[in-house]
């Protein structure tokens, strides 16, 4: 390599070591607003990280870190390492979408997200959309905003956003792949509801204790091989995963005195993304590329040990007598075929991250045609709370009775737009995967003996290895040798669901 | 003012700002690397923090911002604000600290400092010196060599140690306080030892869970008074209370199977720290000058707290129903009297932050000794435990049997050596105060009455509203009319514990 390219790469290489170093600090700042700063701090924080933010930007906008950037993308053929060719491309794809971002701008937008997160811990506490909406259009505003200043902006708006978390992925396919899935799930639903088939459900509100539910969750993290030497847990109103560093990934879960499984699968989910995380090569920290990973390709993950796994036969199993131990009282009267059972029952709900596998996609419709709305300038973001409600009594037959458990139920809305269909694209993400693993080993074994080795071993050989190489198509063509597509999802729901709730072919 | 001086002024004020935001982001990273940091991810996170601590060192010595502090110095007398006049003299006083340290020094030092700390943590789990000692023999030779470096040293070494902490102290005058209570404590512990008076203490080991712990440590919070809009609490080995911000105390404590009252006297103890952080006049941050109080006042409130009101006879009948009803198994059988007795029990033990009240100066007085020791090159790192279980044996006629409870105990070092001399002499401002506040009020009744707006009322009138502005010595003067003396002190201890033992006059 030529020693004005090895120059040009350590200096950029060097700038994106501080910038990770300021961005590194936000995280745990932002940890530290999720879980333990007093209400009254948040504000001051919130400063504090969006002038860390700001100082990471500016690195970026250096002219100098520019020009190199662009020299290393115009003579990335000559990049001897393939990562950093993946980097070069990433600088580049980055530089342009933020070229016309001044960094009085970006700290400007820092703020509006802060004070925008602030504002909605408080309005769903106080289950008032009134005291988040004039925030909330702020954060339309910068959204759109950012997309006009673009310089590689995609035609479509909503497009721009989406791309954002899931890259090569647009509206029109999400159109089509969304009315594929109405097509097949809307007709079962129908046969599920007017089945006659009894689940038992009487314990699932039988009370628990937080402490029994940390010695739940800490077993669940034990069992499926999380890594506490490199991460750890606590508890949130909203579960989420934190990858704060290379050897740090947090995941956290909240507890319901009388919804014992709730926090179960939420730290499941959690700790899919974490596991994930944890195996990304040390190389793609060394080469700044570990972001690069698709929300699609993380919610694949932690939606893979949530419901293919944790909902599985095979692991409510494996973790029967356990249940058993923990929740006496909860589990003294029954079986681990009622508890599978429980654990799958369908059942229309309004609070998405308590929603049953089958009916979790029509959740992700609502808010992505709602997303769809707001962005378009189509409705206000007053028309928001009633549409809301509407769109959940035409997909799923029941009616919010107020905010908290409407349109104030997420966080998401208060950093922006496009996370939510990642949600849904996850769950056929690995129906396609699980379908080339069960050809490699029996996985209902696996997971029966309690063997995650062998399981976490194929997906970092398989899934996890080449996540920030590949674009979501790529990655998915490697793994599975096929083209993405939404039916091995529907094939295997309807597997599930028409025998749990013994339908007639 | 005129106007060169304002733009001055503006200057080193906006550069102040910019320092403080980094220095409130180190002050989140170390909290998290304190509370929930997994044990991998310490060292990157010491890293970040390295950074972040350098970045605002480098702001304080760039020629611009030295040029207008000594210049906001030399015109001191025309800054109208006396706040500003304040702010001078502390950045005068901290420009001929630091002169000679450039950026990269000081980031070597904090990188060493965190590697101090990561070492501890795991030196004290596996209760093995040697795998701190190489760390803290750097510690050492950084303390001297920054010493060595200030423009302003004073002739002692260990002087400039506890100026740091205690401005005005000297190591001369701490062998004269430390003297009298030798003379004054020694013969009373004989007394007290030799004293045939039985104190019940069987229940103090009694089991009880976290979860009754946490709710203890919720209750004792909620009645002293803590804020918890402001601030939170959560768990570490170690309790320690950390004002990351003007809105934002955390408080820490830890939960001891078999030690209930651990956890309690730590909480109010924090709590004290909490509450006086807390009452802090907001001009003080707005001027940057809220860190100027010293350890020793720091201490005074936190012992206040804890001993003077968290010990006496007032405040164990106000909680004692409370602890019949959080801890029922400990104190079904005990009387309130009891309580009182058990929890002023004095016995000679191992760990500091476990002494009774009378023989904690004493645990004080074995590691000022030490220090003293270490930064006067007279004893090797090597000779620490050796010398510091002959010391135990010395004063308290007790050995210990690891060092786990012995030379590793406590985190200070780590950081440095200056602090310890600040915990007994807060002891000793407290006793001074307390009687000047007895003159106001009854202060036994109100604690009776749990009226702590009345003693947080006097608290912050008189001992909290100027510590940032006031050396200890001046500050005591104003609150109490008198010169410093350890006489009060002393002379509570002997009235107390004479009583407690039944001791003759």
């Amino acid at each position: 390599m030529i020693k004005v390219l090895q120059e040009k790469l350590d200096f950029v290489k060097k700038t994106l070591h501080d910038a990770e170093s300021y961005e590194h600090a936000c995280r745990v700042l932002n940890f530290d607003q999720e879980t333990i700063c007093p209400a009254e701090g948040m504000e001051e924080q919130g400063e504090v990280r969006a002038f860390l933010s700001n100082k990471a930007f500016e690195l970026y906008k250096q002219p100098e870190f520019i020009a190199d950037t662009e020299y290393l993308y115009q003579h990335k053929e000559e990049l001897e390492d393939p990562l950093d060719r993946i980097l070069a491309d990433n600088l580049h794809r980055e530089y342009l979408k933020t070229k016309n971002i001044t960094p009085k701008m970006d700290h400007e937008f820092a703020l509006i997200y802060n004070k925008a997160f602030v504002n909605w811990v408080n309005a769903k506490q106080k289950s008032d959309y009134t005291l988040f909406a004039p925030a909330l259009e702020k954060v339309r505003d910068i959204e759109l905003k950012k997309i006009a200043l673009r310089e590689n902006s995609l035609p479509g708006t909503y497009d721009n956003l989406l791309d954002d978390y899931e890259r090569g992925m647009t509206a029109d396919a999400l159109d089509k792949i969304f009315d594929a899935c109405k097509k097949r799930l809307v007709p079962l639903l129908k046969k599920i509801t007017e089945s006659k088939k009894k689940i038992r459900t009487d314990f699932m509100t039988r009370p628990v204790t937080d402490e029994q539910q940390k010695q739940m969750a800490q077993y669940l993290l034990e069992t499926t091989g999380f890594d506490f030497k490199r991460g750890s847990f606590t508890t949130t109103e909203h579960p989420f995963t934190d990858g704060l560093g290379c050897n740090d990934v947090r995941v956290t879960t909240h507890y319901y005195q009388n919804m014992f499984s709730s926090s179960m699968f939420s730290i499941i989910h959690e700790c899919g993304h974490a596991l994930f995380e944890m195996h990304q090569p040390k190389e793609d920290w060394e080469h700044y590329i570990n972001g690069e990973k698709t929300m699609g390709m993380h919610e694949s993950v932690s939606r893979f040990y949530e419901n293919r796994i944790g909902r599985s036969k095979a692991f409510i199993n494996l973790i029967y007598n356990k249940t058993k131990q923990i929740f006496p009282e909860v589990m003294h009267d029954v079986s681990s075929q009622e508890l599978y059972e429980a654990l799958n029952v369908v059942r229309p709900s309004l609070v998405r991250t308590e929603a049953d596998e089958f009916t979790y996609t029509l959740h992700i419709i609502i808010r992505y045609e709602l997303e769809k709305l707001i962005v378009s300038g189509k409705v206000t973001i007053g028309d928001l709370p009633g549409l809301w409600n509407e769109t959940y009594e035409k997909y799923l037959g029941i009616r919010p009775q107020n905010d908290k458990e409407g349109i104030l139920q997420d966080v998401h809305w208060s950093s922006g737009f496009g996370y939510f269909p990642t949600y849904a694209l996850g769950n056929m993400y690995n129906a396609m995967y699980y379908d080339t693993m069960s050809r490699d080993f029996d996985i209902e074994q696996a997971v029966l003996n309690g063997d995650f080795s062998k399981i976490n071993g194929w997906m970092k050989e398989h899934v996890w290895k080449n996540a920030n190489r590949e674009t979501p198509k790529e990655w998915l063509l490697e793994i599975t040798g096929r083209d993405f597509s939404a039916e091995p999802y529907l094939d295997y729901l309807e597997k599930k669901y028409t025998a749990l709730y013994d339908i007639g072919k």
